[in-house]
Order: structure tokens, then sequence, then C-alpha cells
């Protein structure tokens, strides 16, 4: 049994943001498959998706701290620089970070950790609306 | 035909540990599977799966020294701090190597090279026994 | 519906490379697929694959440049060293970067971004062929 559903974020600032109940607010079909697994793809390459802590809102602000830190921007060495300062660093997380996650599905919810939560990583400061394309497989229920 | 399990690992110290043996051994269905795809999800965010080379013992100690050196502990713009020195870090280690592995089945077994191993990235000093699910999906042998 | 394939990918020196076409054409099957996941998978542990920008060749030349500036050759605490100065930074960049890519399916081709692109992330100097198995699942068109 397949499904497949493009979702479009609302926008949001640069930084990480925890986005587990956008996500599922999004794919009510989820609470049809008994055992599955739940793709989630971003079409952007200056944008990224991880999972990682759902409680305290210092690790998403540290996170962003290191990434800026880590991938600089106006590194020298850049030739990508016609699209602003914060384009190429962008392009860099977003690869550090992967464009998809994939989540296992029981009992129709996604089977994350106690302390896991899906974040969207905005990696432009002015990145708008993303698109990200949720794709499930798996058994439902009779 | 789909399959899903919890595998409950045996603690490790922090650093990289080869697992494709606990995996498999954990995992006595995969054989029926003529060919599908073995998610590997682990239900943390201070510990990670990644493939690296199976064979010279020294990679995984040169990924511990390397992740270590260039996510330092005590960072001075860390703002979360309350759970340990190894806490940011191993969050920030997560979010670069990723909570999950899709790994091709053929066969009845795992299609990795050659050199290919699944390893446990243990960020924590102290993580104890970690938590993996594993979905298989695939056509099975009639 | 299940398909699996093993890819031989033409030699490409140390650097990033677009290889979506070559692996479109690779895959003719892809357009039997009215909605599904791909699956690709190096059987390498010292390239990777990545999903970023299919337009500007800059931001490949500036991926390879941090790359190589953030995970350095020579660094005095690799012990793993007989294998060539390029070795072990490829292992940590395989780990970076991720040995598998999840791909959205829909309509017989694959559900990109308009300006995302596959990469291969050649790692060596001189890593030759490199194999990719992917796997495809979903619904076919009867």
């Amino acid at each position: 049994m397949w499904f497949q559903k493009e979702l479009q974020l609302k926008p949001r600032p640069r930084g990480f943001h925890l986005i587990t109940d956008e996500i599922i607010l999004g794919i009510n079909e989820l609470k049809n498959f008994k055992v599955g697994l739940a793709n989630l793809f971003i079409k952007h390459t200056s944008a990224s998706l991880t999972i990682n802590e759902n409680a305290s809102p210092d690790v998403r602000v540290d996170l962003e701290s290191y990434f800026n830190k880590y991938v600089p921007e106006n590194a020298s060495f850049y030739e990508h620089t016609t699209e602003g300062p914060d384009d190429m660093p962008a392009h860099i997380k977003a690869s550090l970070m992967g464009a998809s996650l994939n989540i296992p599905i029981k009992d129709g919810r996604l089977n994350l950790g106690t302390w896991q939560g899906v974040y969207l990583c905005e990696h432009r400061n002015h990145g708008g609306s993303r698109k990200i394309v949720v794709t499930i497989s798996g058994e439902t229920y009779e």
C-alpha cells in the first residue's frame, strides 16, 4: 500500500525548527498503516531535514551556532558567491544533514524514540515556504 | 511483505563500533527476503548509525578522534550544558551522521559492499543499551 | 512491486560529480512506477552520495574545497595511514555524507525539486569505477 503527498511548510527563519506536529497533522493517512516506513524528502538544496531532541529548545540554538561556525559564510575559497553569503554555506549544510528521513511506522504512528523529533533545518536567511514530499508504504489495517 | 522488530544492543563505550553481526543475528527473518530493503533506525538523539570500513579497527579509532576534534566539548557558545559536556556534541554528531540506514537486500542477505559494515556511533560516555528498530520490506521466497 | 539492479558508474576524478542522468539512463524500469521510492546505495566506504544543486558547477567545486579543508589529509592524529593520505579523509567524508539516498518516485520519474541533482562524491584520488545498487519499490502501472 502506497501513499504520497506534498506538504508545503509554513515559512520559518534561518535556524533549526521542530516540525513533527506540522508533519503529522499533514498526513492524516498515517493512522491507516499498521507497519511501514515514512520517507520525508525536502525538495530544496539549501535546507535539510534531521532528527534530534524534541525537548530543550537550546539544542536547536546550539545546532545553529555550531553549523554557522563550522560552515562559515564568506570563506575565501568560495567561488559560488552570487546568490548571497548565506547560499554556499546552505548547500554545504544541506549535504551534511541530508535531504530525506526514513522513519519506521508502527500501529498508525511514527515509531520515534521518546526524545526524537523531526527538524526542518532552514539554512537561508529568507528561505520561504519549503516543500516536503511524504511517501508512506506499508501494511494497512483492512 | 513487511517485518518490523526492535533490537536492544548491548551497551558499548563511547566510540565507533562494528555491529553488523549483532544486527544480522537479531533478524533471522532476513533470509526470507529475495529482494528488498532493510531500514535500521536508532531511537536516540545522542548516538547514530553509519556505514564504513569493516576491516581495519584504526578507521574506527580515527573517526572517533576526528569527530571529537571537530565537534568539541565545552565550546564557549553552547547553551545546552546541563546534561554534561558530552551531551551537546553528541546531538551534533547525531545530526551529522544520521539516525537511520537503508540497506538493499538480495538473496536473503544485506547487499553490502565487500568492505562495508554497519557502525553504532556511541557519542555519550555512558550511553547504555541502545534501541534500533529494524523494518524490512520486500519480496519473500514463497 | 520490487526491482533491484547494480549500476557500474564510469570512473571519475576526486570531487563532486552530477550523475543524475547516468543513473536515470541505467534504470529504464523507473518509468513503470506510478508512485514509489528509489534507494541508491553505493557499495564503497571512500565515496558517497548526496543531493545538491544541479545548475552551477561552482557549487560542486566549493563542496570539494570545503570538505578538503575541514577533513584534512595528514592530520597528526590519524592512525590509519597505510592506504595513502587520501584514504582516511575519504572514510570520514563517506560517513558525513552517507552511503545511500532515498528519492520519491511520482508518475514514472524521480520526484526531485527543480534544482536538485544526484551527486557522486568521489573522495579518493583514483577511486576507479564505483558500484551503485538501485532498489525501487512502488506501485506500477498495470
